[in-house]
């Protein structure tokens, strides 16, 4: 047994581990634009990164590195330093190695920002130069990686085993579309004192991600930058696998949903429970496909329980499924069951009265199989179409 | 050699061929919402329908008839008759059946409009009882079958052989999101007086619609009730297979593009150019992934040649492609070469001007091979999300 306290400290509620986050003149305004994460022991690193196949330069400089301990991660905003080919590579050899604070080790960097143009070498060593390393102020750090998100997000984990040792779990991230490549990139830095071994932390990881970050859509488009990574500096020497697990998936899955609803223009975070499918494959097939569509988007926009939409989605997802063996709920309310139209009037008022909340959860069973899965989506309204129409200019 | 001559008389440009629109109380205001095509002698009918598995009770009862010959269609709008199972079926048989029309054989039905609502039977009944089979009114019957559509589409072709003889091909479409369940599927009826067999003419239609309709897309749904008919009664006793392949093209290729730029809330119709990809179907998943990202397709509104967004959603598609060999251009504007930053103020405002016409290109060589494949695409604006999501209220 094992007990998650949660605790306000975010990236620094490891034993160990500093962060903050300053203005190099990036963003206007003074806005914070550039942050670190540092421990004062060498870590070893899980991580995952986007599947797009124009991975931007961090992600190349990271993986070319192979395997290495570090202490020190740079994170800047405004520039993803994406499509600048082998320049981009060599331009953060050169940050991390101007930059002026002793006894770093493998500093590794990450950005976030518009894609396609240089980064400011000389704004961004600058800034480094305003780093102070003892200092524990992770709000700011997570200020600091923002792009388009309207807050910023953390979260972390005082874990109390059952014989009272602890260890501590914590996060940031970034993000309000999945990807807006101009912007909006999905960035989520975890740092714990858990004892784990990066082959065992490496394997949660990925398969955490998967019902978390990977289940999450906003726009259903997948970014040049987006990156977890997970430093682990082994100072509590505890650990347990099962209460290492459930704290990752909790830090994870909060992130995840503090993405979507952050979701550009989102106003309601939706999810959808997809069960009854042919496989889980099948089924998470079904959910993205929910999640993704721009008539179910601007029809929950819309507050319009229009399940026809629903129906068809599913229909046009390509999986095993038939009208006659389907059932589409409203958190409780079913409004359609197995080929049986029934939805009146009364239901409508309903059902609508449901979309108004701020949260809620639209089911689908297919009625074919055992498959299911859960993702998380928002709507899409007007102010979707501004940030990432007007975005630039 | 052959000659296409573009005439005006749509569904009816082909001889023996009759239609008409009449209104029947699916729609308000009197608007036309019903519309017959009848042909004085039989038809053999090549079709293609939606791959969505909630398929709709008319494309079911289609189906359901097998091989057939027919010389009436009939069309109504405001009621999709889908997701309404067997009972949506046999309202079919019970609606033909009641038609009192004179040599009527196996009468067709088809039908768009809203999900999950059982079909009016006793208006479209009554409806039927105002068509006269001896009108020829093409734009009627085009004005008919509306949903969403803002403008009617129709196009027909003389064609003229060699030696003197023709025939003719004419179509009505509507459509203007590739689907909104809630109205707006894509319908597209052709008539032919050519001499064709219905085995030549569905081989040739499979292939055409790969390279038109499902090349185009608004919102890159598939609705429940996609339908294309193509009738041939054989009247001219012409045929020539490139004469008639070539027309179906252009007829085929005229109304997508029509349907793109009739897009819900569209302003401007791209085509995206995809060439130097491994194979053709790596070059048809990254056009497609183009003209349905949710990033470009606001960018486009906000005309921000954002090529960023471009290069990324390439990336994104999953198909072989790297940085170093892309090449990205609006119109004949090269933004991106291989590596190469060079884009800067100057031609931010030439690729803007661009971006602000009515229809322009976008191109992308991948230059890792041969495959190339063209597809068609519109931006996304507040208008879209507008006639999303307050439809049905």
């Amino acid at each position: 047994m094992y007990k998650l306290n949660r605790i306000d400290s975010g990236v620094c509620a490891a034993d160990g581990f500093y962060a903050d986050g300053i203005h190099a003149g990036l963003k206007a305004n003074d806005a914070l634009d550039m942050a670190f994460i540092y421990s004062d022991t060498l870590c070893e690193i899980a991580s995952t990164f986007t599947t797009n196949k124009m991975a931007a330069a961090p992600i190349k400089h990271f993986k070319k590195k192979g395997d290495f301990k570090t202490n020190f991660l740079v994170i800047n905003s405004r520039n993803a330093n994406a499509m600048t080919g082998s320049k981009g590579v060599s331009d953060i050899d050169e940050i991390l190695s101007s930059i002026e604070i002793e006894g770093l080790v493998n500093p590794v960097m990450s950005s976030t920002g518009v894609i396609g143009v240089r980064i400011p070498k000389e704004k961004i060593i600058a800034g480094t130069t305003k780093f102070d390393i003892t200092k524990r102020e992770p709000v700011n750090a997570s200020k600091a990686i923002m792009t388009t998100d309207s807050f910023s997000k953390t979260i972390a984990f005082e874990v109390v085993l059952e014989d009272g040792s602890k260890f501590h779990i914590g996060a940031m991230a970034k993000g309000a579309g999945m990807i807006n490549p101009a912007m909006a990139t999905m960035l989520c830095f975890i740092t714990t004192d858990a004892d784990v071994s990066k082959k065992k932390m490496q394997k949660i990881l990925d398969k955490t991600v998967k019902t978390t970050f990977n289940a999450a859509s906003v726009d259903g488009d997948t970014s040049t930058n987006d990156t977890v990574m997970l430093f682990a500096n082994k100072k509590s020497g505890v650990y347990n696998k099962e209460a290492f697990k459930e704290a990752l998936h909790e830090i994870m899955l909060f992130l995840a949903k503090e993405m979507v609803r952050d979701g550009e223009g989102a106003t309601k975070l939706v999810t959808y429970n997809v069960t009854g499918a042919k496989n889980d494959k099948e089924a998470e097939k079904v959910a993205k496909a929910l999640s993704d569509s721009l008539l179910v988007k601007t029809a929950l926009y819309g507050e319009d329980p229009n399940w026809g939409r629903i129906a068809s989605t599913v229909g046009a997802s390509g999986v095993t499924c038939k009208e006659e063996t389907l059932k589409v709920s409203f958190n409780d309310l079913c409004v359609y069951d197995k080929g049986e139209i029934f939805f009146n009037k009364e239901m409508e008022v309903e059902a609508a009265a449901i979309m108004k909340l701020p949260a809620f959860t639209i089911s689908c069973d297919l009625g074919v199989g055992k498959g299911c899965f859960t993702a998380y989506g928002c709507d899409l309204g007007y102010e979707y179409v501004k940030i990432n129409a007007d975005y630039r200019t």
